[in-house]
Formats: structure tokens, C-alpha cells, sequence
């Protein structure tokens, strides 16, 4: 992963948050359940619940056993603990039965972290180098001979037809099945450049247990990812936990289509649906089809998604994940080209968003540190 | 409902056809979940099965206490259960995770009764006939105009353009969540004309049992229906014990706005997705992820869902509702502009798919029979 390293060097931020969006909203859904090549830690691992602690049926934000290790008492911790008995205390005024405890997740930089590249970008860039030697013609043609020659500055120089081509290049032209043994080959071998581990270890444990205190206290968790479905599909079973049905991303044009008596469904180069910003409420309404009620992001682009879900009537719950620890993982807010974040952050007192401090309210941020 | 009954005689069959499929391909998602106005017998009430029923672990057929009750014994009873044996015996050689266990099942014709129009056209007419008050101009206006005189064939004289004003003018232009009030408002008043029933206890009881059988045995079950998702999840939770995220059907297209700081998806009069035909299994992967290993139908519409989810490797079983009682239910098949039976009847043999033959397979077709 040292060669993307120098890639970004010598790429602007400004130049990679082009590609990444673009590449990113190439995304399309894919097929099959994680398996064990999916090296990461499962997600009830360090979080699994006594049974004590499910449905909590008392008022009391004293949980049994601690199911938020990894969070600091706090502000954050308190109102999703203090949530979570609203919602559930059957005898409340503000009990959610449990078929409308939807939750939704943002995924880059809320549940993993998407510094110093978004992971499906460095995929993309990793996939144009794994398939160059079948394509000689591409280190005669751009965008591609720029990328194999290190330099994307100029690839980029293209404009949108030399993304397009990208995408097709690496995305598409691949069945749904193909493109999810592509996905799960390369997860399980690729390393994030900083921390030398695979990427779904770079993964935020509060997040995990987040994710897990409220799937035992009766929640459905739903991930609404700017990303492609199927890029998040084959390894968040084992990861964060979440069933490819609870997936919810980007998506490429697909095709249904008969070869010789097999079907198979194509991934064709068009992008379908972007679901980012006001594309998040939509397509969580396509999909789950009711108003979340909570909502996880971290930048802009989750918005709308938290807006959505705390403009409801009842009891609501929204959060922002504020990247404040470079030591830990990195710092960054409104002048970030990747995840920004500067209308939420200013926003979310008056429409009582909670702000997660990343370097106070987190005891640990990824797994691996404990 | 004497009304309908009285347009559906003047109407011919394809003029039926021409209107139910456009309507149908009008749909979109909807929010909420169900609430107790739905008043059909819960999905689970007439088939909850003991708990020692669940998660098969012997190859035996004999299931401890019967839970298919409404089902004769005979070929396609015999599938369904050996199936079941076959995917969850832990120690067999085709056991099947629970996370791959996916059941898809076509709505229309395949779990209520599709004749002698869809539910759905029946909705749009009358909600024609309910806007009317509101919308003077379109006494004086066409296709508007006809429908109100009763006189839906000239209505439809007007083709594609026609078509296009009356699904805007019944399943577009509100919020969808003023959409899944209308939907919830309509289906518990309305009545289907030949039982003098409210629309959700005219479904079948043998698939209600089926639907609780699979998820007994660890399945997760989906609809995959060409009509809108939207007209279907307000009471399918009640009705068919499926939460809304687990609906497919076609879509509208929605946008997300804020009005005077609210926010509101709208729907819009343009159609999004149309899930039918090879667009079942496209709406499968974009929101399912993964290839069912079940699934059921009743028409050719469903004809690439059973071929995408027989293909695969493993264990697989494909059904077919054939419509074979004219005393109890209908019978049709080949020549019906409604639920067109032809290529998968002949195809079923050489494919492996189960025909299930209405009457003689069914001891009990509505659990109002009981």
C-alpha cells in the first residue's frame, strides 16, 4: 500500500475527493454473505450483550453490565444510553415499538475511517494496477497510462469521461457474483496504509458497540453509505454485523441477462442512484420504507439522513461523529475535501444533534488498540 | 365496491391489462409500519407454530405438529417440507446458513388474489372517484372525464399521455407519508367485490402458513412484486407478518425537500424502477445483496426470479401458483391478460419448479373459510 502512499503525496486533496466521489457513487449491490476471509473481529465480539441488558425495560441509564466499554462518560454516552431506555421502557410515553427502531449509519468515517483516501478509492486505483497486464493498450491510453504511471494528477486531467472510464474500468463489466469475489479477495489482503493492518480492522470499536447495545435492545441497523452496496455488502456481516439486505449505498445500472441457459446480472457502467446527501432519505425510503429513528454520520453528505430522521414525531436521536483526534486516528471537520463537515457542525445545537468528540468520548477507537 | 364490479364489465380484459400495469409500475416506497386499522388476522395467528417446529435439525417430513395445516398431502406439500429438511439439517450435505436462507415471493396472484383486477387498479379508480370533488376541471377533462362517467375504456383512448394523468393524479403529488395514510385509509374500508371482504382477507391461507413455516425454519422472507412497494408495506406487516424494509415492488421517483424548515419526500409522477419480469431479479440485488434460494410465483412475471434463484448452486426450490379453481378462487393461466401463465407453466417440468395446483393442493384457499 506503500505506492498509494506516494500517490496521495502528490495529489492535492482537492484532486482526490474528485475521484473518490465520483468512484464512490459507481456502486452498485452484490450478492453473497460474508465468510470467513473477512479477518475482522465479529461485531458482537467485544460487545456481546447479558441478556440482562436486552430490551431494557426500566427508565434507569444504569445498564447492567457496561455494553459501551469503549465510550468515556459523557455527554454522547449518556443521550444514546438515556435513548435507548426511552425507546424501550414498554410502560414509557415515549416507548418505540421495536418493528420502527430503525437505525441508520453512515459508513466512511462513522463506522470506519476514510482518512487518508476513501478505502473504495484506494480499491479502484488498486484494481486499474491488478488489471493493467490484461490490458496492454492502457499504457497507451489515458486515464489509465496516467494512473500506471503514478501520475493521477494528469488521469484526472480527463474530466468526467476519464472517471467514466475508470469506473467501467474497475467497477463494471463484471457480474454482481464476480465483482463480490473481487470485493472479498481484496479486502482480505489489502492494508491501510497508516496502521499496516487490514481495512476492516480499521473499523471504530464504540461504533461496534454502538451497533450492538442497540440490535440487542430490539433496533434494526441499517447502513447508508455514500459508497457502493456492493463494495460494503461482502464483509459488514462479520464486520459490523449487518445483513446485506440492511445495506443501503450507490448503486450501478445492473442487467439480468441469459448466456448459454446461465443467468447472471451484469454490472453495466451507468451509476443508477447516489445516495448521498438528499439521496440518503431517499434511499431509505426505497429500502426500508419508514423513517429512521436514529441517525450516525459524520460529515455534510449525512445531512439530510439526520435531518430526516430527527424531524420526526417522537422520541429521535441524532449524532455526529467529530473527527478530533489526530494522534489516534486524524482531525478534520470543515476544511476537509473528504467528509466535510461544517452545516452539521454548526447546526447541530440548535436541532439537538449530539457531537461526538472523537479524542474525549472514546476510550478506544479501533479494536486492535486493546 | 358494486361500482368497480359494474366498470370491470364494460371493460375488456386487455383494456384491464393495458391500465393495471402502469398503475402498478407507478408505485413507490411508503413509510410506517403497520397499525391496528389493518385488520386482517395476523400473519401469525392462524399458522404460529410450536417451538418445536423450529429449525429443523432431522431429515424427516414429519414435522411434530402440522404446519401446514390448509395444504393437502401431495407433490408440492412434499417440496416445500423436504426442502426445508434439506437446508437446515446442520449436519447434511446441503445446509444452508441462516443468512443465505432468502425466500422471495411475487404479491399479486401469488399471496392475494389478483382477479378480477389488481388490488391496486381497484385503489387508483376509486381514488379517482374520491379526488373528483376537489378537481371540478376534470369533469371536464379527460381521462378524468371518463372514468367519472364511468366510461374507464375511453379514458384509456388516450394512451400512454392518459395513463400518465391518472397515475399522477392518484399515486403522485403527495408526501409518502400522506401516501401510506391514503393506502392504510383505503384498505381497511374498501371490499373485494366478489366476497364482500376487506381486500387483506382475501389472501391465502396456505401461503400465510408457508410465509410462517420459512421463517419458523430460519428464512428470512421478502415480496417481490411488480406492483408498488409503496401499496403493499402499509399493511403487509399485519397481513404477511413482512416488516416494510422486506418489500420490493416497483417505485416512483422521490425527492427529497424541506418546506418552511419541514422536511418531506414527495412523490413524483415519473416511475422509477419497474420490478417485473427481468427486473425481479434486479430488485433483488439492489436491495436484497444476495440471490434467494427460494421462490414463488404465479405468472410469468416471475419468470426470471425463479430462473436467477434456481440457478444458483446448492439446494433450490421454485413454485408456481397455478390458478386452477373456479370454484373457490379462478381459474386461468395461458389467456389471461391478468397473471399471464404460459412459458414458466411450460418451462416448470424441465426446470425442477413445483406447480402448485390450486385446488387440488389446497384444502383451505382463505382463512375466512375456516
Amino acid at each position: 500500500m506503500a505506492r498509494l502512499e506516494s500517490h496521495r503525496e502528490r495529489w492535492s486533496h482537492a484532486r482526490w475527493y474528485v475521484l473518490a466521489l465520483v468512484v464512490l457513487l459507481a456502486g452498485a449491490c452484490t450478492s453473497r454473505t460474508p465468510t470467513a476471509e473477512a479477518r475482522a473481529k465479529p461485531a458482537g465480539g467485544a460487545t456481546s450483550l447479558p441478556e440482562s441488558s436486552q430490551p431494557q425495560q426500566t427508565a434507569s441509564p444504569a445498564i447492567p453490565a457496561d455494553p459501551l466499554p469503549s465510550w468515556n462518560a459523557g455527554a454522547a454516552r449518556d443521550a444514546i444510553v438515556a435513548f435507548v431506555a426511552r425507546v424501550t421502557r414498554q410502560d414509557g410515553p415515549d416507548f418505540v415499538p421495536p418493528s420502527e427502531r430503525i437505525a441508520t449509519f453512515d459508513n466512511d468515517g462513522t463506522l470506519w475511517s476514510e482518512q487518508p483516501m476513501y478505502v473504495q478509492l484506494a480499491f479502484a486505483l488498486d484494481r486499474v494496477r491488478d488489471l493493467a497486464p490484461k490490458h496492454p493498450e492502457w499504457h497507451n491510453r489515458e486515464p489509465f497510462k496516467s494512473v500506471l504511471a503514478g501520475d493521477a494528477k494528469n488521469a484526472l486531467a480527463g474530466g468526467e469521461h476519464a472517471v467514466a472510464e475508470l469506473i467501467a474500468a474497475t467497477h463494471a463489466g463484471v457480474t454482481t457474483e464476480e465483482f463480490d469475489a473481487i470485493v472479498r479477495q481484496w479486502i482480505s489482503t489489502a492494508h491501510h496504509p497508516r496502521y499496516g493492518r487490514p481495512y476492516i480492522e480499521v473499523v471504530y470499536q464504540p461504533m461496534l458497540e454502538l451497533l450492538a447495545y442497540l440490535r440487542a435492545n430490539g433496533f434494526k441497523t441499517f447502513i447508508v453509505s455514500g459508497g457502493g452496496a456492493d463494495f460494503i455488502r461482502p464483509w459488514a456481516g462479520d464486520v459490523y454485523g449487518i445483513p446485506p439486505e440492511q445495506i443501503i449505498g450507490s448503486r450501478a445500472k445492473l442487467k439480468y441477462e441469459v448466456h448459454d441457459g446461465v443467468p447472471r446480472i451484469e454490472r453495466l457502467a451507468g451509476v443508477d442512484f447516489v445516495d448521498d446527501k438528499a439521496g440518503k432519505p431517499v434511499g431509505i425510503q426505497e429500502q426500508i420504507g419508514q423513517r429512521p429513528i436514529a441517525a450516525f454520520g459524520n460529515s455534510d453528505g449525512d445531512f439530510e439522513m439526520l435531518e430526516w430522521t430527527t424531524s420526526g414525531p417522537g422520541p429521535r436521536l441524532g449524532m455526529i461523529v467529530h473527527h478530533t483526534d489526530p494522534t489516534r486516528e486524524w482531525a478534520y471537520d470543515r476544511d476537509s475535501p473528504i467528509g466535510t463537515l461544517a452545516r452539521a457542525l454548526d447546526e447541530a445545537p440548535k436541532r439537538g444533534w449530539i457531537v461526538i468528540d472523537m479524542k474525549q468520548d472514546w476510550k478506544t477507537v479501533y479494536p486492535f488498540e486493546q
